[in-house]
């Protein structure tokens, strides 16, 4: 198999598996993930021994202890395992058909689910990813070429061997599964250009690597995972329960992007909530950013007045904006203004409020009532996610199989001309 | 308005619309339709005036007559105006819920389709696809950029003024709908890189259009229109009714995309098929192209052997291919490499065939014993179309209104948390 740098002979390699994965069965997928979870088994102390070496690498050059263990494979293997065993759980999307229709010159038309084709997948650090995305891949007909953070090469490269026996072993093509082992940046740039052979591009990391991708690919991008979230509390909210959604979203991990960033509070009962928000969430470890209204009305030591930055900040840490607002229309505008498209609510008791937010707010999960922290495909009941997109084109929000997969119109017909 | 050359400002015009037209009511939209077929009617000689300008200016420029026929709005206003009438008969795309379900933590999530934004139109010659793109992009509650062909510049100029004075009659933003009012190439260059406002590119036009688009817009494209059609004559076909077919396909409007290109014949059948093919449809003033096989089975004074260039060629006149193939799999294969992927039939009596045909071919369009030609909006039924995809990410095949809207997600609760 060629994972190695020749970038068009693998790119070749893929589009060619394209054509046996989108004729294969869900049993022959489904036996390939078995055979992979068996793989990983079987040779889980060679895994883990190259992921030692990544880390000792890794650490020789100085990475955080934070980056450190999103390297780490050791106690991740079987969470993993579980993973590709619930893949291999979900309904194969490949074939269904959706939308049926017999026109009136008796034309059976179908629109019938199919593979994307080939996907390059380019992502930061975890190894962990290698195993999601490529059992997501596999179990939608999908090929995928992956690039891989480089501190990950000695992991990524044993994981993608087991990956291509797995295959094999199913009668699929090790082609379908590739992984560019070759650490060069201008081996990404590259990629981007393969539009002959490449469907899709999924950039999975910063906001740098995205527009790199948007800026270079001829192939479609989906960018996402870019998380500025909002939640506004009107003026008629059930204030009790409202602390415990912001605690709940801005804490329970402040590192994701579906973790709050800003809250934004109906004046009328600005001077109640902000202390308590603030109380609250300070016991947590929660610093705040204010701005001058919600300073006036109450800061501690752990407020600084907000500066206008802040409010185009994806914190990704225990960080939390505090604003003023004097009504729902200043809320929708600030949220219009600065939101990502991630995930935005509003706790309100009031329906016409709540119609108002959800008809106005386009961001791609948009909540009455509840925690930003449910932005997710397996608690959006999708099985599992290959990315988060805050884009509007193809998929919006989690995606899952589903969002993996194109469609195709077959027309059934009794030598029908048109006239 | 900016119908001028100040794109910046005109996409922050657009941007600003969104939002109205967001939350702009089906009743509005079709005011505004409808204001625009009276706007269309009281101002048809100012319209026609301007096209005759256009027309004069082509004509000096040396224009060829088929161009300038397609630049002609003279007997087009009527059928133009029809058009816009199906539009508004058609249902409001947007608010539509799909996909509605409770999560065990009693979450109620919706997938409820949203515009997709700004679009940005890029085409050549013809007036009229100013209208009807105004009118799916108003009804599907979306913004649109447009750019048209230097040569119409006239026309499009005063039917976006009278598009713009229906939707401020309506109570809708006039900045909806705008128009580069300059033929300056270097626009479009810089129309591709305003992705901070624009959602979606759609290049209608030639191939080198769309390349240009891929290779220079960070906006997401959705490319489509060219059509390498095949139909496939197996052993098992009617071969009767399988000349009338491909007889349509060929003939009943040779410069569409959807028109046929290449007929493959099963071995077992050319000794008949072909000279029935060419006598049939040499009287039609087809020309064919033969590859060997089917050179020495038969050929005319309308034949001559193909070069290899001609499998890839969508001829878009009355030039047809014909190649022998030994059987499904030769078939299949050839349609892998040259097909444009967008409308690829098999005519066939073989159930089995059929069906390995329909799963193997990845067209947007797949048929099974019926004319190419029916790959078209109106045909299958979605009332009008945008474009017709030949990609796989968001929309493949006819764009109508729905394939103009993504959507997002909608989750009501009751101040859940996540655990």
């Amino acid at each position: 198999m060629n994972n190695d740098t020749d970038l068009n002979k693998m790119a070749i390699e893929a589009k060619k598996a394209t054509f046996e994965m989108a004729k294969s069965s869900a049993e022959q997928k489904n036996k390939a993930l078995k055979q992979l979870i068996e793989n990983l088994k079987k040779h889980r102390n060679g895994v883990l021994q190259a992921n030692l070496q990544d880390l000792a690498l890794a650490k020789a050059n100085g990475l955080s202890d934070a980056l450190l263990e999103r390297l780490s494979l050791k106690n991740r293997l079987d969470g993993i395992i579980t993973d590709i065993e619930k893949v291999i759980a979900l309904p194969d999307p490949i074939g269904q058909v959706f939308d049926e229709k017999e026109l009136s010159n008796q034309l059976i038309l179908k629109k019938c689910r199919t593979p994307i084709g080939v996907l390059g997948v380019i992502y930061e650090s975890r190894p962990n990813v290698t195993l999601d995305i490529s059992a997501l891949t596999i179990k939608s007909s999908n090929c995928a070429i992956l690039r891989g953070g480089s501190e990950t090469l000695h992991t990524n490269k044993i994981l993608v061997e087991l990956i291509q026996e797995a295959l094999k072993a199913a009668g699929l093509p090790a082609g379908a599964i590739q992984l560019i082992a070759n650490s060069d940046r201008k081996r990404v740039k590259e990629l981007l250009k393969l539009d002959e052979y490449l469907d899709l591009i999924i950039p999975r990391g910063s906001a740098v690597l995205q527009k790199f991708c948007l800026e270079n690919s001829t192939i479609p991008v989906v960018t996402g995972g870019i998380g500025i979230c909002h939640l506004f509390v009107d003026k008629e909210a059930d204030l009790e329960r409202s602390i415990e959604v912001i605690l709940n979203a801005k804490t329970q991990r402040p590192t994701v992007c579906n973790a709050l960033d800003t809250v934004l509070v109906h004046s009328a009962i600005a001077p109640i909530l902000i202390p308590l928000i603030v109380r609250n969430l300070e016991e947590k470890g929660v610093a705040f950013r204010l701005d001058n209204k919600a300073w006036d009305l109450f800061n501690s030591s752990s407020c600084t007045r907000a500066n206008p930055n802040d409010w185009d900040t994806e914190w990704l840490s225990l960080v939390l904006g505090i604003k003023v607002v004097e009504d729902l229309q200043e809320a929708i505008e600030h949220i219009q203004t600065h939101s990502s498209g991630h995930s935005d609510g509003i706790l309100t008791e009031n329906q016409q409020h709540a119609e108002r937010f959800t008809i106005e707010v386009d961001s791609a999960a948009v909540y009455v009532n509840a925690s930003t922290r449910f932005t997710d495909g397996a608690e959006f009941g999708l099985g599992a996610e290959v990315a988060v997109s805050t884009q509007k084109l193809h998929a919006r929000g989690p995606m899952g199989l589903q969002e993996l997969t194109s469609y195709k119109w077959i027309i059934r017909g009794n030598y029908q001309i048109r006239t």
